[in-house]
């Protein structure tokens, strides 16, 4: 516990001199760091940033870049697709749910487009081109993707498929060199810096610093670290708390999520749980402290064409859908064992196709067979059990239905041979995205459903439109839209 | 909002006069409540118990009664079961987990013994008798059940089985008059009562009162409702939360377990989770906010019969382990989709047995078949899908195997002809068991990792021996077991 001994609220009147003071104070120089640090500038604040390492990125800079909109951004009409935001929250409540905050995702769903462009004011470029083949991210630099499931069982019967994981343009792409996320995060720091906004450096933030004037215990600061060295920070109007998940706090990870537990992935060890906590001691709400988003190490392009099947040998999703719905069903459902099994011609497709995630392709078959049941041999799964998976599956196929699982016509054929049987058990990952639970201003809400003031908070520490579901860019959505929020509400606090 | 408005924590300053004062003051006159309020009255406190009902019980009087407990009980020994700490501790941490308090589960089960004698000390009558058929509860008062699936896959390869569901011998069963539960709480309540210890009903909690004096905040006392007007308690050594699970706290459900939504099962309406938000107010950690009991709603004695499978057709766990596994299952893994597939033979043969829930047996099929193709096509499933589980099914139970899901022998019989299919969708409910994390004296732990001056906590308000998993008694047991550590913790504390 050395790492959170420090995490009680500290009084003002017990801090001698502030080292550093600024209106608006953040914690952490990630997508929502530096979204809430633009605007409270942009408001008229003096900013300052906190980050624990030696400079502005954070877990955003080093991701893909996907940022989840729509309701008919100019991208999404550009390039052909038509979406609403009625269209785009009745997908999210169903996707990102059960029990997503309805509102907050009303919100997202209406902001979506301006966010878009504000996006683009800031400097951050979209490629109007579409990348349609399954895969975790574009094969090039293209600009918009389906990365949800939005075209796939159940979610294209509930809400009309539009792709919503928008990309800034990488450069580089082959020596993931400026990946997405470093394309989005380099405009919007340098807008920040543009905008006066200053930055420390090498600052881990220890605890919140509380007024004794008011009882309710409005924030004014925090204390933090410096090589070892306490520093007290002064907020004149409000303190935003942008420090990431908890996906490397093990204590957490055993407590909320343990079937996470020693799998964290797409996160930065700095993602210690630490704005939680501190939300959490001053009485903050959190919520869907279990949920997470669920990488499948596997290729896309591989899985679409193949046949997905648990440790008895049966299918238990549509392989034509997200990735990381495939990755939460199995780590969620099936007790994190998976196994892909392909025939031959459908590998041979896959590895005719392009692919962000080539590399997964270089991990070879485990088994194989000439037949299902030599291959169901091979596996040491019982007598008849893939076999009749398989049966039941290619009798369907045949006509390119799959009233199991609703798999798309186009990714519906029947398994031939000779087959392939890939190892995909504990071939999971993730970061956690629960949080503390906050108002439409990002305002960190406390038990009682009041806010805390002086506190607001954004990105990952939070619970943002995510609950049980999960679609890749919904993170820097969320975290970018709400941390603007952020900024607006703290900067608008009268010191 | 308006029933937690009022939980942010108040100064001891602002209270003018304290209308009622005790050495230690328990929240809730449950199963927790009232082994605190024994043990805090045996060490010499004096002790006061809020009850916001018209009397004691809480939910634990409603119960069944089961209370977990091994490690070789005289009742174990007397009724020829081996058991030992060691081994009662391998089962929990793989049945109750993964994320189990191991600490906690270690501390329970070596002193689970004692905890059986203490019970029985304090009037709690056992009687010698085994009960060894599939149910929820015996089917008359015996003493003793397996109650967690000790004795099937796949925990019996993992320890050696033993019963360890603890049944307060119940009178009058047939009307459910003095159920289990109500024979385990009567002679608690009255030992309480003989060693003086007063309560007070019809009071609510609404906030804990904090010493202005220490900056950690210590708890001094509760500040109560009673027929709308304030009260306000004093609590000179300690504050024992022992308020129940948030099962009816709608807001708390959907942030936590949305699963659980609208079913809410085995708890009472009083359970809005009080105890964890008044923690929370203070900067409590929680743990395992997701974890629940679920119970599934059918005859054991026919499930362990027949095969059940999801809306697939496909079988997904073995059908003679605790229904409350089966439960769990098909709510967290299988969107709350079951069937009961059974042939005419097995169903006669489960309605010939004793049972104590026979009342589900008058449900009757939704669907027959004279085959399994019938059935099939008449439950509206694929063509073939139910038919290759049957297949794969039969083709092993023949010999009396089940290598997909490990169903014992005498439980693994091939479906004959006619067949009945039981609608068992939506068939589930249940509590929370996720809450407050205390450490092995009960103290309710700060984010911090350090306890809460003067707080404590027992009962389904804290993450007790269950993380994701559950056996019936478990409840029960660690708030028994715990409510007597906050008691005397409390009382041990010098004002």
């Amino acid at each position: 516990m050395s790492e959170t001994t420090t995490v009680r609220p500290q009084r003002a009147s017990t801090i001698d001199q502030w080292d550093f003071e600024a209106d608006v104070v953040i914690a952490g120089y990630g997508i929502a760091g530096v979204c809430a640090a633009i605007e409270a500038a942009r408001a008229g604040a003096e900013v300052l940033v906190l980050e624990r390492t030696g400079g502005w990125g954070g877990a955003a800079s080093m991701s893909g870049g996907f940022i989840y909109l729509g309701g008919g951004t100019p991208l999404q009409k550009a390039l052909g697709f038509e979406d609403s935001p009625e269209n785009m929250e009745k997908f999210m409540v169903t996707a990102l749910g059960p029990g997503v905050d309805k509102a907050k995702v009303h919100d997202y769903c209406q902001g979506s487009v301006e966010h878009f462009n504000w996006l683009v004011a800031q400097g951050v470029p979209f490629k109007e081109e579409f990348w349609g083949e399954p895969g975790w991210e574009p094969a090039h630099d293209e600009g918009l993707m389906y990365s949800g499931g939005e075209n796939a069982a159940p979610f294209s019967g509930i809400a009309t498929p539009a792709p919503r994981g928008h990309l800034p343009q990488m450069q580089n792409k082959r020596t993931g060199e400026k990946g997405g996320g470093y394309m989005l995060m380099k405009p919007l720091a340098e807008t920040a810096e543009g905008l006066g906004v200053r930055a420390e450096y090498d600052i881990r933030i220890q605890s919140l610093v509380v007024d004794d004037s008011d009882d309710a215990g409005r924030v004014v600061g925090v204390v933090a670290k410096r090589y070892g060295k306490q520093v007290t920070v002064r907020a004149r109007r409000g303190v935003v708390l942008a420090t990431g998940s908890f996906a490397y706090n093990q204590e957490m990870i055993e407590a909320y999520v343990p079937r996470l537990l020693n799998r964290p992935a797409a996160s930065i060890e700095q993602h210690d749980g630490i704005g939680i906590l501190l939300g959490q001691s001053l009485g903050a709400q959190v919520a869907h402290m279990d949920a997470a988003e669920v990488a499948f190490f596997a290729d896309p392009q591989m899985v679409a064409r193949g046949v997905i099947v648990n440790a008895r040998g049966q299918r238990f999703i549509n392989e034509d859908t997200y990735c990381g719905r495939v990755g939460q069903a199995t780590l969620n459902t099936q007790d994190n064992q998976a196994y892909l099994i392909i025939d031959e011609q459908a590998l041979e497709a896959a590895h005719a196709t392009e692919s962000a995630t080539k590399f997964f392709r270089l991990e070879p078959p485990k088994w194989t067979g000439e037949t299902v049941a030599e291959l169901e041999s091979e596996m040491g799964l019982p007598e008849g059990a893939l076999q009749a998976t398989v049966e039941v599956y290619n009798r369907f196929a045949a006509e390119g239905t799959d009233p199991l699982l609703g798999r798309r016509a186009e990714w519906t054929k029947p398994l031939g041979a000779p087959l392939a049987g890939f190892d995909l058990r504990e071939h999971t990952g993730g970061f956690t995205t629960g949080g503390l639970k906050t108002d439409l201003d990002s305002r960190v809400l406390h038990v009682s459903g009041e806010p805390i003031a002086g506190l607001f908070a954004a990105g990952r520490c939070t619970s943002g439109v995510c609950a049980g579901g999960y679609a890749s860019g919904t993170s820097l959505g969320d975290g970018s839209f709400y941390g603007r929020r952020a900024g607006q509400a703290a900067a608008a606090i009268q010191d």
